[in-house]
């Protein structure tokens, strides 16, 4: 392949640092350049997006195509800055909805298995079982039961948890019920020992996990926001920590991101975060993604993760 | 009913503070007696047992059934000071094979994920993706795929995961591959990203996580030891941990429980212990479902969870 240069708009990330390497070692044509380092802005017709600022595409006039280092490619669309003409590529992980699954799994058995006392308890050299309630006791609500929350309803039904589903209507899917409507909501955030969230951001689902919704939980409860920062009323949760329901909370997602520093999320004892990695492939999978869609536009094809500004995906 | 004095014969745990408020809360006439606060041993008819000293036994000359904790009664089959005429009831674990798994998997998605990456990143307010390998390149191997391994490798495929298996004979299952031999083992070691030892323990599978397992390991792989003690050469894996392969240790199960004060596994940074409880059921329902036994055995019937000497369970 003739060498391509591709400008790196991604301010929420080191990008540059996360996948320089692997295109140089996958696909060295592909060359992967900071703004700062870009010699005649003209000459670039592509570049590699995550949350770029609102003046970033400006300096180039030529661009022809964006590849999102994510899947989610609101923020490119909504774009000021970006012409319509102006391909958008996202990029397509491959078992994404199942990664996000298991990744949910791992907090939901960390919690039911009470995993987090036992490094304390080894510290103090004690042996002692903690104990536990049994997964066909253990309810677990899953908010949004499309790909992926249907993905990890399934695997926590396989393993014997009682599981509930949230969605737009109610219905009865092979070994848990889906719920709907806010007296739904309210059952489950009533019943569940852990509520994953794994709704999309619609005017309807924003902000759902509020004061009210946590004044229902469980003492005894965590919650799992996988979904949007635009869910979670952040104020609310805190202040539902102090109140003592949930129990805990492991956040992958924030209103802004990356979480600012000396937000009380940091330091919370209650709060586990994470830095938006649920659905994430490994470096090397997106970058070599990212160069197949790049050559294929530039053999005058169109990319596999081609965005239809008409879809909106 | 009328009230049964149980005397508890229980050394590795504090079984009498573990059970003795369920059976006072869901079935009070079972009183559970400490050996020290037995007034009359001849008047002992029952005995709660996990793990029983050599002379445990020795001063209830009338003793008819010793109910087990928990599901393996080698201990009790074994046990001299145990008359044949005497009955052995076993607690029977619901779903007990899923819970194995599902402990397994915290494991294993954990290591994966590097989730345990993310609280030290959190202490200093870090915004970073820890890289990871995705779960269609991730290769697990479950040693022994019986119940409990077939459990969690039908999970394990249901979540992207590459699973081998290593069984008595080799074999195709529905995604993935149970290999066998010396040589099914090595490859074994040589390719997992988490090995996960579930076999049970015989004379061909005694030490068999040894040095020279050890040392065909990768460099970036998780031993999770969940079998039996009797499989793990200790010193072995304190040996292979200094020279760096596997990475890391999830022991459940130990040639000496309790594992003994000081013991390095305790505070070895590679290592990370949890009291024989990954096949553990909740206090209560364990206590029920003995309670349901002592009553069967009251009323002349047979308990449940009866073993058979012959069986061997």
């Amino acid at each position: 392949m003739k060498p391509v240069d591709v400008v790196c708009l991604c301010q929420l990330y080191d990008v540059h640092g996360m996948f320089g390497p692997h295109f140089a070692e996958d696909n060295p044509w592909v060359r992967l350049v900071k703004p700062e380092d870009v010699a005649d802005p003209r000459a670039i017709r592509h570049a590699l997006a995550f949350s770029p600022g609102p003046e970033d595409f400006a300096p180039y006039p030529n661009l022809q195509m964006v590849s999102s280092v994510g899947a989610g490619v609101d923020a490119l669309l909504d774009h000021p800055g970006l012409d319509h003409e102006i391909r958008i590529s996202r990029s397509i992980i491959e078992d994404q909805a199942k990664m996000i699954a298991c990744f949910a799994l791992y907090y939901i058995a960390g919690w039911q298995r009470r995993m987090w006392g036992y490094p304390e308890q080894q510290a103090r050299e004690g042996w002692a079982i903690l104990n536990l309630t049994p997964p066909n006791h253990f309810k677990v609500g899953v908010l949004g039961t499309g790909k992926i929350g249907g993905e990890l309803a399934r695997a926590l039904v396989g393993l014997g948890y009682q599981v509930t589903g949230y969605g737009s209507r109610a219905r009865q899917e092979v070994g848990y019920p889906v719920l709907s409507g806010p007296e739904g909501l309210s059952t489950i955030a009533a019943e569940s020992h852990a509520v994953v969230n794994l709704l999309p951001l619609t005017d309807e689902t924003r902000g759902v996990l509020n004061a009210g919704f946590f004044a229902q939980m469980r003492a005894d409860a965590i919650l799992i926001q996988l979904g949007r920062g635009g869910h979670l009323v952040e104020a609310d949760l805190l202040a539902a920590l102090e109140a003592g329901r949930p129990a805990l909370a492991a956040l992958d997602v924030f209103a802004h991101e990356p979480l600012a520093p000396g937000h009380p999320f940091w330091s919370h004892p209650k709060v586990m975060v994470t830095p938006h990695v649920a659905g994430d492939a490994d470096f090397a999978v997106t970058a070599r993604f990212i160069a197949e869609g790049i050559a294929a536009h530039e053999r005058g094809e169109a990319p596999k993760g081609l965005v239809s500004r008409d879809r909106g995906y």
